[in-house]
């Protein structure tokens, strides 16, 4: 669906008929025209939301990148099931939907009901010394995230992740895909001191020497997650669904990236809700020309900046859908 | 009620058990420490919010310092109790209650139902040639508001205000209580072209020449306005009961200056929602040592900005009811 300059122009000025002086709602306007814009509809709908939260783990976590032990992501999967995480805590708070998915845990599958099993492994390979995983699991991975974003009928999906380590595979795919230098991407993660991020440099620098210019699959496949691209996937397929995703921190940030170098249009659907204190977040938002909404110095993941988002999303289509124009209020504009 | 240390430690254990990295909820973390302390249990009550909007009229209004005709003031409050405006909108769609208060908008008394009547006068005089009220119509506003703030037993509470002209009114109560020149302090309130905004510092230069230092309620009662006074009142008086104050944009950052300067332990209830767009609210911010949560390019007041602020209060406060601890979940710290 194109829309023409005409709905542009419709879209306008019925945001600027509001009673209020023009543009003083600021970015609240600003995404009400994007929400409307996708849907193609000055009454646009956004009633429901849902965050799903893809899991995974990560070879390169044998390399001593991360403050937490590779056990910790079964355990949080465990929380979210048990709605015991900060992701649950706010998706009930601000009245959202919640879906824990399975993308490739290490060990057993969990076998439990109410989480969604699309393992596409038992964790990654370190991509230190080879690709973390196939071409073949890469697309796996992506299409079993387009069905799962397409799924349901909510207006806004957020994404969320667990991985330990998995700041150090976006930090790498980020660079890949951007050519961003990892002393700008690499950051403390879940809370690495100067030396421990020293490290997690020197282990992905090594890591990118790897391999030279990668098309976004492949990078995808070389330095990424099984939640990374599974999320990936997830976008794509939300955003076709032409329904607004809505992007979390850092690690979705990189997922988005590699979701809109491979489909650009898929750039339209996007909200960017957090930025993150995860120190490369603020590069890969400027390579997707995005500026967040919040800034509230959170590093958690899981989806809780999205989560965090969601509210202004729904107030930006309720001030397009509720509030009243100068003429139906009989205020008078400017002298 | 003053809290020990035991209390202080407490709390943060509490905040650093749950499980989550150190920190990485950042201001959540804050906003959440900040509330508990406020209501002195670690299990605080964030389920409920109220937004309170004052509307008044103001005498320096005849001097062409707004780009919208003094009638706007009238027709907003029509547009409130209609259920159109902003402020309703945003209400309704965050789920908080909301009331209108005339605290004295030019003209006769408005006489309809739904409408709060605190009504100290037909707008103030103007400041540029003496007092905006007397000090008795400060002290009745200031009043009238503490009676307002403590009424009903909401968990958070936001002050809007709407009166055409009001922010050249906080930037002269904003530098007599500050100190901060006008050439900070004067914006564009409603969308003023560079000749109005010079015409509007000329005219409040003026002003402002025509006195010395004053006491904070010397100040308000000479360069104040009545909706201004009577959210200042309300501020302390929801203090006083121990409630969250958020406090929205401009105009309400200079009324919970006037609030602080009064009785410095109403700043312990303070919430400040959202950086303004409007030039001078970074340098009121500062001064009263606080940093907003959003900064979403709003410049309209009404306790818009407030309103956007409640769901991550919520949030807060729900992090340290429901979220589990590492223990409660069995997840494992850091290595």
């Amino acid at each position: 669906m194109t829309l023409g300059t005409t709905f542009a122009a419709d879209l306008q000025r019925k945001i600027d008929m509001k009673t209020k002086p023009l543009g003083a709602l600021g970015r609240i306007e600003e995404l009400a025209a994007q929400i409307a814009t996708l849907q193609g509809t000055l009454s646009p709908r956004m009633a429901s939301c849902q965050v799903t939260i893809f899991a995974a783990d990560h070879g390169i976590a044998a390399e001593g990148v991360s403050a937490f032990p590779q056990e910790v992501t079964r355990q949080m999967v465990l929380n979210f099931l048990g709605g015991g995480a900060a992701a649950n805590v706010f998706a009930a708070s601000v009245g959202a939907d919640l879906r824990v998915v399975d993308a490739g845990v290490a060990g057993d599958p969990f076998g439990m009901p109410g989480l969604i099993e699309r393992r596409i492994g038992a964790g990654t390979a370190s991509f230190l010394t080879g690709p973390a995983m196939t071409a073949d699991q890469c697309a796996a991975a992506l299409q079993a995230g387009r069905a799962l974003g397409a799924d349901g009928d909510w207006d806004a999906v957020a994404f969320g992740e667990m991985g330990i380590a998995n700041t150090a595979t976006a930090a790498a795919l980020g660079h890949k895909l951007t050519g961003i230098g990892l002393d700008v991407l690499v950051g403390r993660g879940t809370g690495l001191d100067d030396a421990g991020v020293a490290h997690k440099r020197a282990v992905l620098e090594r890591a990118a020497a790897r391999t030279g210019d990668l098309s976004p699959q492949a990078a995808l496949a070389e330095y990424g997650g099984f939640e990374i691209a599974m999320m990936a996937g997830a976008m794509l397929g939300a955003a076709a669904a032409r329904r607004v995703v809505i992007v979390d921190g850092f690690i979705a940030t990189a997922a988005a990236l590699a979701a809109v170098r491979m489909v650009p249009e898929a750039r339209a659907a996007m909200v960017f809700a957090h930025r993150s204190q995860e120190q490369g977040h603020g590069a890969l938002l400027d390579a997707l020309d995005a500026r967040a909404l919040l800034d509230l110095g959170l590093r958690l993941g899981e989806g809780t900046g999205a989560l965090l988002a969601w509210p202004l999303l729904k107030a930006a289509a309720d001030m397009l859908n509720r509030m009243a124009s100068f003429d139906e209020a009989g205020v008078d504009g400017p002298a």
